[in-house]
């Protein structure tokens, strides 16, 4: 292959960094890919690492010894987040979203991919810092964003199910109370799916109750594995005696099952100084 | 802001165009992030076309008029594609992945993001060139793998239930005999989510008998809308008499029911001149 300029090799690390975030790439890869020697890609990552910093477009890390290499953190600052978060508060604030039975329709968001690429990319940045072996959700509206989630932070995804499909092999199942359906209802998790002693994070689009969260942690237990932080989209935060305490939200919605007006808002996580987790 | 060099502009024109796939930027976009005249903005985006081609890492197209400016089209070429498949083909002959009812297990992979990822990438080129306003696909396995292949060409995403949820709004509904469970099945599709019209493609994990595809078809006709393709990750080409005969896979499998050897190979879409449909 013929030599390529340093603008052109620029090019080439940032599309294949930018496709595989949270994945090490050694240098030889880049070198016989762009047919260059080593110490030449070294000084085009250092480019690519400033313009990177410079606009605030995420993180690339070195790591040293014989499996080393670089890797892409994806992250978003707070104002763009919160800008975000704003602009999604203006789409839910249309009042034909809201559903008999008190409820706010929001599946066509979490089924947009330019909605659900940047909600991900601004909840793997909060749990950036943690140590995570895999991001899990619930079917079904969650899915594409945990899968955003998992992807960004290099990680697996884990769906757990509302009952044994014999596609999955082997399941553990346990019932739950749901906060939406006000129903004990089931959840069950292929045992080929959760390795023991994992820790996970738990993302979904909606929060009530808690009482799916509650689930996931028991369903967790059964796997010897741990639930190490949820993140959720919406907060209903009108629902008290939540029966968790500890996640984050993204967007506080108030008043949905009252006759005032519906309040929604960026939570408070947009509010102090530090937004990593 | 201070002026950027050529090489920093490219590496961030290169990242935006990598996050977006399929939507459309407009050179003022980049104009103001990089503090750059639109001419030079041009001509870095002729360096940036230029290596996106030579490498095969997509195409850039230029979009005239007032809306108009640049979109990054995802694609991945065939050799690269059929190598992909070959390593899925390793993957998916592990004996412990069959599964009592003679079914192999692929949940594991089909929540894999390096996995999904590349398969997304490989559909999303197939059907780069048909005229499509969403992808569909029936919960749950098949959603990571649509999501990429809605996120690739840039349209929402649409997930048929297996039952009518409170938080969809109005739905329609159909039963159709799905052919992994033997058994009559409901599907479920809130109103909100298709509009009349639309031209669509289903994405799924596995293709057995075709109940589900005939089942969608039917469905997508109560909303006025048509289903212009079907593309699977895998095809078990040992089920004869498939309802529908118009579709495309990655790997075909064959003797999952038999005493025989399983067969898993690439299917027959690697094989011709042409990748694109």
């Amino acid at each position: 292959m013929e030599k390529l300029t340093r603008n052109n090799r620029v090019v080439a690390i940032t599309k294949l960094l930018t496709e595989n975030p949270n994945k090490i790439i050694g240098l030889n890869k880049f070198s016989g890919l762009l047919n260059a020697a080593k110490s030449t890609i070294s000084e085009d990552i250092v480019i690519v690492r400033e313009v990177f910093a410079k606009l605030n477009m995420g993180k690339i890390e070195t790591i040293a010894g014989a499996a080393g290499g670089i890797k892409y953190i994806p992250s978003i600052n707070k104002d763009e987040a919160r800008e975000f978060a704003e602009g999604l508060c203006e789409l839910l604030k249309d009042e034909s979203r809201i559903i008999p039975g008190n409820f706010i329709y929001v599946t066509d968001l979490m089924y947009d991919p330019t909605i659900v690429s940047r909600a991900g990319l601004i909840l793997s940045t909060i749990f950036s810092n943690k140590e995570i072996d895999s991001v899990v959700t619930v079917e079904t509206k969650g899915i594409p964003l945990a899968y955003e989630v998992s992807k960004n932070l290099g990680i697996p995804l884990v769906i757990i199910r509302k009952e044994g499909k014999v596609t999955e092999g082997s399941t553990v199942s346990i019932n739950y109370l749901s906060g939406t359906s006000g129903r004990i209802q089931q959840m069950s998790l292929s045992k080929k799916l959760m390795k023991p002693n994992s820790k996970c994070i738990f993302i979904d689009d909606f929060l009530r109750g808690g009482g799916t969260a509650k689930g996931i942690i028991d369903l967790l237990n059964e796997f010897d594995s741990k639930l190490v932080g949820i993140g959720v989209l919406i907060d209903n935060i009108g629902v008290k005696n939540k029966l968790i305490s500890d996640y984050i939200s993204l967007i506080d919605l108030n008043n949905l099952d009252k006759d005032k007006e519906l309040e929604i808002t960026p939570s408070k996580i947009f509010d102090g100084d530090n937004f990593n987790l």
